[in-house]
């Protein structure tokens, strides 16, 4: 009887304050010619791309800077202004022997699908689903600038194909970067609603893990101790987002959280939250917070429970009874989205009823179903949708 | 202020029963030519060193086997040999690409210490202590057969210099193997001392790595999680061969352990027991089950209430009361090294009182002791020893 449990993540993780200061040490190791960073406009006045360009001068490597993404959600039309970018560089002067992506998600999303382009051929969409990608793509750094979507460490990339209206996930073992960076140097305040929609991601990365089929004891312990972090200090770094002990305690989550999921994968809540991105664009982390609960309670019927428990637990209460511990975790859950002021309900955040019936077809295709405790109709996505509604 | 914590370790750990099965994928990607086998004759017999070769057959890469460690120690003679081996195989055909380690923590130090050697030059001695080696070492995949050491895994090479009776420790993240194996297929009913020396390995490593001052939320969980788990698992593993649930509870606890205390670092419990090791050649873990109630209650002076409290919890127990939480710990140790029958004192296992203060000023060399949460003189090494003894 098989039963593994494999655990693939960057080899090397530079974590905590200053630790990009390890950064040049690696580099060095792998006597690198020329880079591509990808980035935004944002990063570079914020000063971040600058600090990296140092590093990079200082070791004589030399690298173009494509700072073409514009907003939240990466797109398969940022891909390919990144690749056109890119393939000029080759024109110009030597191959690009790496890509270093500075930002939040959606940069190290757009970088993961270059890499892949430039050394696979063919366009991005031809990617989407699980291990389409055949060679190895352009070897990434991630420079993380948010406590968040993980993505600066996973095997996945999350593209939107406007065309279609779908955020296509694309996974691959060889999209896990190389070395990432998470060092609160890069990380300024945000925006409270950043702060809230993206430590909401994290704690949804941490539930949809710990109850997947495919969840490990190393998985267990990343997620429940992502929850136990983002219950206590969330709130915290939300109220205050100078609060420097909260944000680097929330930078542990997403870390943790991000290393629970690459290797558990996630469930009906980002099958869903996919969708509404793609049709509507609205904040990730917010359809999250509106979903977990529903998905929870429709799930709850299919998690063990003990581990039921140990959930309960890891939110900060205790009890004895099952259905009462799913009542204490759904209640939890939406009294922490409503400290952190995610709207209740997915009308205040674009969704038409009208679409819920595509939106469901859409989310029974997305990879993460596959990794959901509970299998569940075209007729459960869409009840689910309506009691979110 | 800087603080970090970097987390560093295999990108790949095909982990669980039949997990072997993804290692032809792994290796398909990497377009090797030629490999060398590092084990010893047991693993031969035993039929695990055939199963991996019939994974190379299967994808045309030559190899050769060094099959000449001979003992439970890691010895500079094993090297040495493996390398001489080593260098009649580039002779005759074409160069190595890999190095391939099949069996439990000695065959990993073996391999890794010729990897070293094979693209650095000079003796293994050279690289004694922390950051020696320059240039990457030759890749490795290791294959664990005992859930122990955590060397299949880790940074650290630990090679016995029988001229000075030192265990030496060579620590560079580029010793940090490519792919790693914990597959129970490979992994046969031990002797029982085995599983008791071994298993208690595992416990000492994470209750080193939680105490350590370069403990982090990451080293944290999985230290903590690998003694939860121990504590339940280990007596019945050493209790029943045969049970099944319990190995494969303390293969998860080793690779939990060791990912704690690779990034985390030990203390000194190793630093005293590499120097008993050095001297008399009696199992590691044994030492490491007398030592680490002693070294324990002298470090505990350092160690944070709250910290104490979580360690008390995870076995088992809880109290409000730190001094009665550190008796609790204590006394929760010494009965679980009684139940798999671990000597209770050092004299038991070679230790002559005469070479302690040799074996003293020794351990003060060990870099484990740059982790250790409170910093000792010679003279307290000395009252360890003697305690223990
Ligand atoms: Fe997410
Ligand atoms: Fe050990």
């Amino acid at each position: 009887m098989e039963n593994t449990h494999n655990f693939i993540l960057p080899k090397t993780n530079l974590i905590g304050i200053g630790a990009i200061k390890d950064l040049p040490n690696e580099l060095l190791a792998w006597k690198l010619s020329k880079a591509l960073i990808v980035t935004d406009k944002n990063m570079i006045s914020l000063g971040y791309v600058e600090n990296v360009e140092k590093i990079l001068k200082n070791l004589f490597i030399s690298y173009d800077i494509f700072d073409g993404i514009l907003h939240p959600n990466p797109t398969v039309s940022f891909v390919e202004d990144g690749l056109s970018y890119f393939k000029k560089g080759l024109n110009v002067l030597r191959n690009y022997k790496l890509i270093i992506s500075i930002g939040g998600g959606t940069n190290h999303d757009c970088a993961k699908a270059i890499a892949i382009v430039a050394t696979n051929g063919g366009s991005i969409i031809d990617y989407e689903g699980y291990n389409k990608v055949t060679k190895p793509p352009l070897p990434q750094i991630s420079i993380n600038t948010t406590a968040g979507s993980g993505a600066e460490l996973t095997m996945f990339a999350i593209i939107v194909d406007n065309s279609r209206k779908v955020k296509m996930t694309i996974a691959s073992p060889f999209l896990t970067p190389y070395i990432t960076v998470n060092d609160p140097i890069f990380m300024t305040t945000m925006p409270k609603e950043v702060t809230a929609s993206s430590g909401f991601d994290v704690v949804s990365h941490a539930i949809e893990a710990y109850v997947s089929t495919e969840a490990s004891p190393l998985t267990d312990s990343f997620a429940l101790d992502a929850i136990r972090i983002a219950f206590e200090y969330l709130p915290r770094a939300y109220e205050n987002g100078n609060d420097l002990e909260a944000k680097e305690k929330m930078m542990y989550a997403n870390i943790m959280a991000a290393m629970a999921f690459n290797n558990a994968g996630l469930g009906y809540v980002h099958s869903m939250a996919h969708q509404l991105g793609g049709f509507y664009g609205q904040t990730h982390g917010c359809y999250n917070g509106i979903l977990v609960p529903y998905v929870f309670e429709f799930n709850s019927a299919s998690i063990p429970k003990q581990r039921i428990m140990k959930l309960c637990e890891a939110m900060g209460a205790s009890t004895q009874d099952t259905s009462q511990a799913i009542d204490i975790i759904i209640d939890s859950i939406r009294r922490l989205t409503a400290k952190i002021e995610i709207p209740g309900k997915l009308r205040e955040m674009g969704l038409k009823e009208n679409d819920i019936e595509t939106l469901s077809q859409n989310a029974m295709k997305d990879i993460t179903v596959f990794t959901n405790p509970r299998k569940g109709s075209v007729e459960d996505f869409m009840s689910l949708f309506k009691s979110a509604y």
